[in-house]
């Protein structure tokens, strides 16, 4: 009898190996995998998980570079339960402590206090964790991230639930008569739940927020280094335009003498969209070989647009349809991205038909939702991955696939997406939506920094010149300088009344390419965000507003307190402050992080460590650059390709401080950088025995390429009295 | 070997009873547990689902007098299929079909075409599933019910996911050049995702819509009969009112000559709330047993607010804390309500200080949410209940506790509710919330028909005299005539203005009460609702309209059509149609359905089968009559008391058809009906040899109680030229 039992239970395993029993509480056990970050398991991971979609490699040697550090949180304080095929975990939180990221939000920076179910959807008005990046990973202001590896929609009580046992209760107060009752009493902890059987689990340690960003970043390769020509401008033209319309509309361009640099095409391209057959369409695009190297030889790159799903009037229909989900979108099939042979089919058609006769890049469309018409939860898919994990994983996968693609070529891309997730840094995708409020855009913006994503503040239409204008103020300073007309037929110039205020905008953004492309090499080598929020920068504090709530019966019944972040003002790289205006609006205030900060357009100081009004006019947005901040900047240039000339560097100075500035620079189009062939240019200023300052230019290290000449122009913007 | 395999298995069982290995497809075996109603189980069922917690018996006399039906659906085309445990559930829709019910739902009636995800919460401000009556259970307009009986965040896809296998699926358009292609392709199917190992599953015939609706009441016990006083008028005084206080503002209503039935106090009568002790407040209240009495003896009953968060400062701590869950609300302790020895708990206390000493009802408060400061789902609760099952339960098991203890004492109650779930029909509860618009609360009241459950369009306060009046004119037409006064300290008379029309409407609810009475005895007896959606009225069909979408780059960039319901008009019993209107409105329209209809106020006939323009006046609310439509009527009264003494009956008679009406009475207070004490008193109008119209009255069946003299007053509403 007890060998039978032996058998037994040997059988049973053997016959029911992925089923984990009820089981309750347990320990996680904690490894360092790299410097400052570590791992643990939960029950038994899952074969689909986000990092494993995204399927990016570690930037090893320059997480080393980071500070040292130890596990940053209390281990004793964090709690594993597993309960009903569910991990349930708790993180503590002390007094004081805010919290990041969490997602692509709209409408909220820090978010204790705010509950979220993370799940990969169209931005529907309210931050509750469905959006375009719901990427499980938060970033502490007391310097440490954690971060949940699952492809499922996992609820995050950022600080608001309050347990019987807390170590750290809140006070007992009294309604009927005590003003100090609050309706969200003091929560100790972060408590997740996962609807799944297991997840890997990382801490990451700081010590400032920054580091744990970079540590995150730098986890999952290191952020994308854009090719030059996607820092220029770019215009996406009217779904029906044929290869004439663009063609002509690329000529108005010069006309107009504005910036371009890159071309999208809309759904309009395929010979049907909606479901999509990713063939060109033969009426609008007879030639499209010869169409995309005309584009070519004058500096433009061709951007296509796309959805994943699959129309039955394409050939890869028949080949994919035994692979797809039980669901169709539009009456298109969706494919199983899981599964090799998928990809690979993919892979094939694109290369061939888009990528090798000249196409720069894609925008995946309608990967992140609306639920009425993406596949629903009760899905299937042939590979058994469930319906949930496909929908956080898909616009991952297609950004991952994609990029494999270009680099391959040893060509740059750099791109759109509508949603993504967690292990995104390094693919060169920008995230866009349907959405569009400009104060959200920026809110939106400054929460991209904390979750290793980038986003366009994209211009459409507009209301007004006023409007039209602020919003191409503020996409030109964010990692897209994007009009979108596929709906509207808008060019920059609709209203001739800001037409010029509009091209000195998109032409500052090409003058500043040199220290925008040396943020982003920033980003990909140090795991540094090129746009950041203010919680992000030295000196700024974690500053945000509580306004008491006051009872009102049908208003505000349980006299609920608003706390108000800083979420319309960011920084650009290390030096430039970018306090964007809105319609509407004549004024603003701007917080202004320690240190002296000087107007950037007339190096004028303009305070230190506090907050200013500012009353700037339509045809500048305000910008401010911090004591000693140093700006490379080139000659007015349409698009890459008149930059490829030699052309010669006008170099700012701001404030009183010495300062340093490491150019970047590379071939700007191949992945050649990753084998050494990039420079970093030290760019100083220092005193002079008198006092007075003096730039200096050293030798590149370690060389090449450098896209200047050495005849640098210096230019001390604030007057020193 | 063989026999060692056997005990293996027999132990395998033994030891794991209630793993459900991941199985995929399987089949519903239906069988027909009462008259039109049929049963399946997917799973295994869980212990703790909504049925199980509301705990009510069917009322099986009146299912069996329904209309006799087959099962409503294709059987083959019903598909279950459980993966990773949880239930996919699929039934087949056709073209044209329309869904209701699925949740308390503030701003749409057909629900084909959404997604919900039904779980119990505070309305957000978008019908998403999130309500206080998330009940999974939908009537379709071909005459069929499903309802899903499981405590968990069910999904429904009423109609939105398109299978790649479908029997009719959409037509395929290509959205580049084809104006037909639509966002939302043509589903035939909805499909509910049950994250549950199992669950149970109803089906009901009709054949009409309200039949369904019938049965399901039925099934749950059938529509609750309040007490007579529980239809008169309620105000619900400021929070820290104290005894005195409510004695002059009972008196102030005597003053202004204004009906008063029951009296609810707010927070303030326990010794501490939020979290609550249940505790009489010695300062406020000092003597309960003696102002409940005093109050008692002018007729007026008192309702007494709670929520069922106890506080360390009340006596039932110390007994509730080691069966509570691991999380508090507003640091009150959230005891596990799936105990028997915590309800008994509760029960001790409740009984003795509140219900003998003459409290009349209960207003049972934040059982929905709002997430914020409700437990989180990763709460554990000591039966080993879920954090999620909980949340479903919580609302409806307290409305069941409390009705027994009621029911006990052959007192009948009838209280307020802020969440409920399934299988309430029968708890004399009517749902609020602290959303304000008066629109949706009237959508709402259309939609609490469809799935048992009572709501009010309560009145708090208002920003103009003409608010005011339109909203205590539609309050006066719905389950409870109510002004919540606990924040805002306003009486019905605050804006003078309009005090005669908000008294006249008050008034005309307190002479309507025959009618209104028998219309919850209709509830009772055979499920019919007391306040009807347009589509469960014979005669009305299923009209809503589509307005086409308009593509527009940022308002609509999927050109999403728009269907309207109509919401904004219901029915009151058989006869009256009720047309409310909204602040700043002068007109509207009305839809009338077949058949000819009169106006309340002067029996003019107003149109039949079509849409009429009405522009009212400010003094009165809209009311329709059907043909041949009796309303009996009493005297202006001002509470139930009053009404004791036998008085006379008005009946009127609208238009010109013959018709009947079974007027309901018992004793207004007990739960002696249940055992045959009450009657059915027909009120007939008929046409003599000239064709005049006569009205009679019949003997009662089986004769008493019997409130009123047999001295009626007939009126003839409609001039017959």
């Amino acid at each position: 009898m007890k060998e039978s039992l032996k058998i037994c239970f040997s059988l049973f395993f053997l016959l029911f190996p992925v089923l984990t029993p009820v089981v309750g509480q347990q320990t996680l056990q904690w490894s360092e995998i790299y410097p400052g970050i570590w791992k643990a398991v939960a029950g038994e991971p899952e074969k689909v998980t986000l990092l494993k979609a995204a399927d990016v490699t570690a930037n090893v040697l320059a997480l080393n570079d980071l500070p040292k550090a130890g596990f940053p949180l209390p281990g004793d304080k964090i709690d594993l339960k597993i309960v009903d095929h569910k991990i349930y975990l708790r993180f503590p939180l002390v007094r004081d402590e805010q919290l990041f990221g969490l997602g692509l939000h709209f409408q909220t920076v820090n978010q204790r206090g705010r509950i979220l179910n993370l799940h990969v959807d169209h931005f529907g008005g309210t931050d509750n964790g469905r959006n375009h990046a719901p990427v499980p990973f938060y970033i502490s202001s007391k310097g440490y991230g954690v971060l949940v590896d699952a492809a499922r929609y996992i609820t995050v009580y950022a600080g608001t639930g309050v347990r019987l046992e807390s170590d750290d209760p809140p006070v007992l107060y009294d309604r009927n008569t005590d003003r100090n009752w609050d309706a969200q009493p003091y929560s100790d902890a972060v408590e997740i739940l996962i609807p799944a059987e297991g997840a890997e689990i990382y801490v990451f340690a700081g010590p400032t927020p920054m580091n744990v960003v970079q540590r995150y970043n730098l986890m999952n390769g290191g952020g994308c280094l854009p090719p030059k020509w996607g820092l220029g401008f770019t215009q996406r033209v009217p779904t029906l335009y044929n290869q004439d319309d663009i063609l002509r509309e690329v000529a108005e361009f010069g006309d107009h003498n504005f910036p371009l640099d890159f071309i999208g095409l809309e759904p309009g391209w395929h010979s049907m969209a909606y479901p999509c057959t990713f063939e060109w369409d033969k009426t609008r695009y007879p030639d499209p070989v010869n169409f995309l190297k005309t584009l070519a030889d004058k500096g433009i790159t061709t951007n296509i647009w796309f959805n994943p799903y699959v129309s039955p009037k394409g050939i890869l229909y028949p080949g994919l349809k035994k692979f797809s989900g039980s669901h169709t979108v539009w009456n298109g099939i969706v494919p199983d991205l899981t599964i090799a042979e998928v990809r690979e089919i993919y892979k094939d058609h694109f290369v061939k038909n888009h990528i090798e006769i000249g196409v720069g890049a894609y925008k995946i469309d309608e990967v992140d939702g609306y639920d009425f018409w993406l596949w629903p939860d009760v899905a299937t898919f042939p590979s058994g991955t469930s319906s949930e994990q496909m929908r956080q994983i898909y616009g991952l996968t297609l950004q991952s696939m994609t990029t494999s693609w270009f680099r391959e070529k040893n060509r740059r891309t750099y791109g759109l997406v509508r949603g993504t997730n967690a292990g995104s840094s390094s693919f060169p995708y920008v995230i866009y939506n349907d959405y569009y409020s400009h104060r959200d855009f920026i809110t939106a913006l400054v929460n991209s920094s904390f979750i290793g994503v980038l986003w366009v503040p994209e211009v459409r239409s507009s209301k007004s010149a006023e409007e039209w204008v602020r919003r191409m103020q503020s996409v030109c300073f964010s990692p897209m300088a994007m009009l979108d007309a596929w709906a509207d037929n808008t060019k920059p110039w609709s209203f001739p009344e800001v037409e010029q205020a509009v091209r000195d905008v998109a032409n500052l953004r090409m003058q500043i390419l040199p220290y925008l492309y040396t943020t982003f090499a920033q980003y990909h080598f140090q795991g540094i965000p090129p746009f950041r929020a203010m919680s992000l920068v030295e000196g700024f504090g974690f500053r945000s507003l509580t306004i008491e709530g006051k009872l009102d019966g049908t208003e505000n019944p349980y006299a609920i307190s608003i706390k108000q972040d800083i979420m319309d003002q960011y920084m650009m790289g290390d030096y430039i402050l970018v306090a964007p205006m809105f319609t509407g609006e004549k004024s603003r205030k701007v917080y202004l992080p320690a240190g002296k900060w000087y107007d950037f357009y007339n190096g004028n100081l303009v305070g230190e460590n506090e907050v200013i009004e500012i009353t700037p006019g339509l045809d500048k947005i305000p910008l401010f650059v911090k004591d000693g901040g140093i700006i490379p900047m080139m000659p007015v240039h349409r698009n890459a390709l008149e930059a490829e000339k030699k052309l010669t560097l006008e170099i700012r100075h701001y404030g009183t401080a010495e300062g340093s500035f490491d150019l970047y620079d590379d071939d700007g189009r191949s992945y050649n950088f990753e084998k050494g062939d990039y420079s970093f240019t030290r760019l100083s200023v220092s005193k002079d025995k008198r006092g007075r300052l003096r730039g200096s230019v050293s030798s590149q290290v370690p060389g090449k390429p450098f896209s200047y000449n050495n005849d640098v122009v210096w230019k001390f913007m604030t007057l020193i009295k």
